[in-house]
């Protein structure tokens, strides 16, 4: 019925609430059949699978004091447990009524660690603690121990305690009290499946239609980000139900924005993907034609260029001089095309060079010449680092950035090339930064602890970055700065290691998951390419940012201050990073002598 | 030479201390070859690797904030670690001067990690910061971010960053200024393998030799019990170095008592087994022999069993009465011959059944029943849990308890053969309980991580209970009582399951490595047998305590509410125990559904 209203599924306890039982261990012991709920004959084995989620009867108390209470809360929980999984229902929901639900969480984890048993979990919480507002009036005269009234935390011990459960779900259950915006954020770095809105905070507007305020629709939208499910819950206080839904339903919708990034992104969210090598393994084809589709990148580029050129060459010398420029790794020739339009506009001759190691991009090029450019380029088919020509170049382009700015080792190719680089000469990019901020994810810890490779280190899986699309998380503090790298680099003796120690503030009580890192990068003066946070340049998709992970999370506390260490170490061979936190809790260095990951010269 | 003078090592700077060296990057890089120190050849190969701690050059600052100290320090380490290990030095030694050297633990830690390095470390720290005096003078003034003084952050930071790697040893250096009690307290949580006394802390006796004050000699004698290794350091200030050696050695044998504890414990420190499972497996004689030994026990079983006859048959009714004395676990017969010689005292009349399921001891109770026992013992070679009697018992006697009271298994075994008891008759023990207290312990949380085990999951050895002779230990609260069993069990229901949630006040900053777990036994009334701290059985040895370890190593702080979860289940088959903490940072369930390790019924 509720399918036919348009329903994707409903919520529903599946034992009947006024059959309350009285199980004694001996029956329980002896099997002896109960006949209290619902026959499985009622739906289809598919409909059950697919439609419903199983409501544990509401007064299962196995946290109980009362001894009695506990014992028979226990047997009625694994009872209902398994009838879930004989119906084969997808998920089932409890409720968290505060912090102490410590045997509950070690009960279904039991439940879910055993074989054949397939039922998930959404463990819903309310937004705000219902007693939040009667405690704060009479906390002076508070002598009691109080539990704590932060909800997160109540969800914190309880998946702690479960061991970062991957079948454990978040329903968060929308209150009429609106939460702070910090402690939402905090929950986006949480496994949410689901928001459960209450049909009594709905208001009623001008033409008698449901809408809800503007803080709530804030928070819908903030959740909506993360691909949840919606549920209605409690009488029908308006006309229809269905105009709960229809309202949802456009608030959902009008979460999603039209940024070409999200467009870009999507499917890919949270996703875990290897850092590239292109250094040692050749682009495909397809990757270089993603990433030639970026509406801004080349812009920028091209940009950046064009101010050069003119800074390069006064207007009345633009006759007598041509400029030489050196796309180094110019792989199927965007950079080339970017150079050249510049040259166009700035009215400045230029002869570029497009050097590129990958053969199969060569092909491209030499094709885009024959059919182009003519003349006005010369096609190298040599790695950049082994060319040797007589010329010197005014400018050098070049897009060897990864996520974290140098992990593609963008330094040492640009430091073996920069003795091709005339004087005067001008590197773009001209220079970079890396840039950290430490993170909350549980769906990144999650994945991560399951990237286990029997042929690597047994701790690799923890000491490599990923590139990803980060949604699914909570930014603890604010980005920070890390590695610098200029070019062309006049040091004396050229050193690419860095270390640094980073302080962070922490403003609230959470968990460290490990690191968000990302990039910054002056192409020519202010022209800047970006995707740090605080300068993204708008709509540009050519990177997600890195996540550098930490083996075991660390709970860190309001007021805590978290001093993290980073590394880019060097050998002849390899460059890599390791890492660490020295306080507010110790964590052992990661990636030892880039044991696990490192970037191959 | 100072082997010839009976030193057993010298600790001495491997580089001069005036060939202070500039090194250059590009040196290194093109390994040049450097001649600033004693060639290898001043010393045999043996005497290098027997006699000699290695100490890096002082001046090393691998951390410092300058760039240039900090590249050549750099440098320097790696050199001087190579050649210690050219050199097959044992040990490497350097000091600690604050709680900022996470670059010093990367790079040992790294140096560690890498193949061919066989060299270990003592990482010196003094017990005081020679700063903490001056500081408190101007706390009040101070503006700037204060470095911790308490030295034992210095080295949590230190071997936190360096993975717990168990190559970094303590060499804690003896100060003017006494830290308190409760700070060697926890040094004796720590892998502390060397004591340094500088002779300028010695005060004169009346006959003009070096002693130490009485404070200095607790911290002494508290250290000793470590195994530890003394270092005198400084010049001489009396008129024979030798007179140092003397006064510690003497200092160090007096500080070994003559407990037989202790003396049977020797050997077994810190080292951990596995709980036995006399249930699933039969004893060996030499196990038997060895509990056999037990000074204390069976005088305080015999005395147990001495008051219950007497309380049980009234003299004037002596000569009519013969007391049913059922000994079940008989073993080799320890607890008949108690019986017997209980009888005796009392002057009462006894049949004593020697019930054993291992047929191996049953020979043994044979035996001495052809030769002494006779008629007033009868030997029944049966599992007692099948064992059907039509004769009832006045006293059952058992010694079923493991390090934990109830961890082998004594309740089930127990309510197994209590309907053989007469509805006046005794159990002997009536009752015990299980203690535990959080602790601190760097070695065994070491140990266990090395103690994988390829055919059982991947946890198992962190979710296994172990009996261990705990030394190298710090207690971080009070013990307190956990569970606790009766006999005979006059419930209605039968209940071994048992759940405890205890809270620990944590005094001092500290890590929590795990639990340890003891018991205490009323024999009969006021006959206590105990290994608990509190009341422990003077000279009993029959038990060490048992350890339960956590995966992670906690850093709780000053004033933190540890909350702490135990569990004993049981199902048809098996019984174990599940251990997790909800505060301050909530840990996962250990062992869930006895996964990693239970007892088998």
């Amino acid at each position: 019925m509720s399918s036919q209203a348009g329903y994707d599924f409903m919520c529903v306890p599946i034992y009947h609430p006024r059959m309350k039982r009285e199980l004694l261990v001996s029956d329980v012991h002896k099997r002896r059949p109960t006949n209290l709920t619902r026959p499985d004959f009622v739906l289809t084995s598919n409909d059950w699978n697919r439609l419903v989620v199983g409501k544990f009867s509401p007064w299962i108390d196995v946290d109980s004091p009362d001894a009695q209470i506990k014992e028979h809360s226990e047997l009625v929980l694994q009872q209902e447990m398994d009838y879930f999984s004989h119906l084969g229902l997808p998920v089932m929901m409890f409720r968290l009524k505060g912090g102490n639900h410590v045997n509950l969480a070690r009960l279904i984890y039991n439940k879910f660690t055993s074989l054949h048993f397939n039922c998930s979990a959404w463990v819903v919480v309310p937004l705000e603690s219902p007693v939040t507002t009667a405690i704060s009036y009479y906390r002076s005269d508070v002598t009691e121990e109080v539990p704590s009234e932060d909800t997160w935390e109540w969800w914190n011990v309880f998946r702690s305690v479960a061991n970062y459960n991957k079948h454990f779900n978040l329903a968060l259950e929308l209150s009429a009290d609106i939460p702070s915006t910090a402690n939402i954020e905090r929950w986006l770095g949480e496994p949410v499946k689901c928001l459960i809105v209450p049909t009594s905070i709905f208001l009623t507007n001008k033409k008698g239609y449901p809408v809800l305020s503007k803080a709530h629709q804030e928070v819908v939208k903030a959740l909506a980000k993360l691909n949840i499910q919606m549920v209605i819950q409690g009488n029908k206080r308006h006309e229809d139900m269905n105009f709960y839904v229809t309202y949802l339903d456009h608030l959902y919708k009008s979460s999603v924005s039209d940024d070409p990034l999200q467009t870009f992104g999507q499917g890919y969210e949270d996703f875990l993907q290897c850092p590239l090598q292109p250094l040692m393994d050749n682009l495909e084809s397809q990757t270089y034609e993603v990433f030639e589709k970026d509406p801004v990148k080349y812009n920028l580029y091209q940009k950046a260029i064009y101010h050069a050129m003119l800074d390069m060459v006064p207007t009345e010398l633009k006759t007598q001089k041509t400029l030489t420029v050196m796309v180094v790794g110019a792989g199927r020739g965007p950079l080339v095309r970017a150079s050249l339009n510049a040259a166009k506009l700035s009215d400045r001759n230029v002869h570029v060079y497009a050097v590129e190691k990958n053969p199969n991009a060569v092909v491209t090029l030499l094709a885009q010449k024959e059919d182009m450019w003519g003349d006005k380029v010369t096609v190298i088919s040599s790695d950049m680092r082994q060319w040797n020509p007589e010329e010197k170049a005014d400018i050098i382009v070049s897009e060897l950035l990864g996520s974290f700015g140098d992990n593609e080792l963008s330094p040492e190719c640009l430091d073996g090339v920069q003795h091709l680089l005339k004087e005067t000469g001008i590197s773009i990019p001209q220079s970079y930064t890396s840039y950290i901020s430490p993170m909350q994810s549980s769906k990144l810890h999650n994945d991560v602890n399951e990237c286990t490779d029997k042929t690597k280190h047994p701790l690799a899986h923890y000491e490599t970055p990923y590139v990803v699309n980060l949604q699914n998380i909570y930014t603890l503090a604010p980005t920070q700065s890390l590695f610098t790298f200029i070019h062309p680099n006049l040091d004396e003796v050229i050193d690419n290691r860095r270390s640094e120690k980073l302080n962070f503030e922490i403003k609230k009580n959470c968990i460290l998951h490990g690191f968000a890192g990302f990039f910054s990068c002056v192409l020519y003066k202010d022209v800047i390419m970006s995707i740090a946070p605080h300068n993204h340049s708008p709509g540009m998709f050519s990177w997600f940012p890195i996540y550098f992970p930490i083996k075991e999370p660390v709970h860190l506390r309001s007021g805590d201050k978290l001093s993290v260490y980073f590394w880019r170490l060097c050998s002849d061979k390899k460059v890599w990073y390791e890492w660490c936190i020295s306080g507010p809790v110790p964590v052992p260095v990661h990636n030892p002598g880039g044991r696990s990951y490192y970037i191959g010269l």
